[in-house]
């Protein structure tokens, strides 16, 4: 487990490599606003439509969980550089749902240093994203560009 | 191109068919707003930290770019059941910067009946998200669970 301050460069990172995050309680106010912003769908606005539709109740938008999950990815995953993406895969095993608590765990699967360009390196990171009762409401796997320490 | 009210159901899709978004201009304000709550790293929230670091400028966060591709999705794509994603695939090309007008091109690529359930498919969306410039700055491909009409 890693709990340093963000110092981590890639030549610091191993396969294996474990964070975890914070916990992040999620309210009915929370999942409505967000779905009025990005995604004004009736299922993540209303529980009446809700109650009725495919996810039998008030559900967040898959897009909530997966910017909930980035905010506990930025505070627990300590590149020095910080988390740029270069693309992501998600699926969303069950909804998230009002007075869950989230939380993600994230582990290293994979480094590449890039042939072209030695100061950097994209490292795949699998950041599980889990409801209170430990079930599975994400799974996120991300390509991340990460640099070497600088050789000064 | 489809232009219907939200009545298309699982019988009446074809791989081709294509919806375009309406424009979404995007700003300073906004960019930061979303980092704030998701994506708190200084080249989201802070211009003079952004110029030195490898977004050379202040950038939108990727998931922020992802949400607003799906509010313009959930306008565009006029599916009876809405737009229920099982898993996504993403890219980010280049960065959305203050400024950008974004605009959403969606195209079915794929239809696959449930063999298990008649009642239900699963539609391959490919949701490019360009910028004021015609430059790609997200690529999507979204597994949806869309429905066939009742038979009542």
């Amino acid at each position: 487990m890693k709990n340093e301050t963000k110092t981590i460069a890639l030549d610091d990172l191993a396969v294996g490599d474990r964070y975890l995050s914070r916990e992040f309680p999620l309210d009915t106010a929370k999942i409505k606003d967000f779905a009025r912003s990005f995604d004004p769908q009736p299922f993540h606005l209303d529980e009446g439509v809700a109650a009725q539709s495919f996810f039998g109740g008030l559900a967040a938008s898959g897009w909530h969980t997966a910017a909930i999950t980035m905010r506990l990815m930025v505070e627990s995953v300590p590149f020095a550089d910080g988390l740029i993406g270069a693309g992501v895969e998600i699926s969303w095993p069950r909804p998230t749902r009002p007075g869950d608590v989230l939380r993600a765990e994230s582990a290293i699967t994979g480094i590449v240093p890039s042939r072209s360009r030695p100061d950097r390196g994209i490292v795949t990171l699998q950041t599980d994203t889990f409801n209170q009762n430990g079930e599975p409401v994400q799974k996120l796997v991300s390509k991340l560009l990460v640099f070497r320490r600088a050789a000064d």
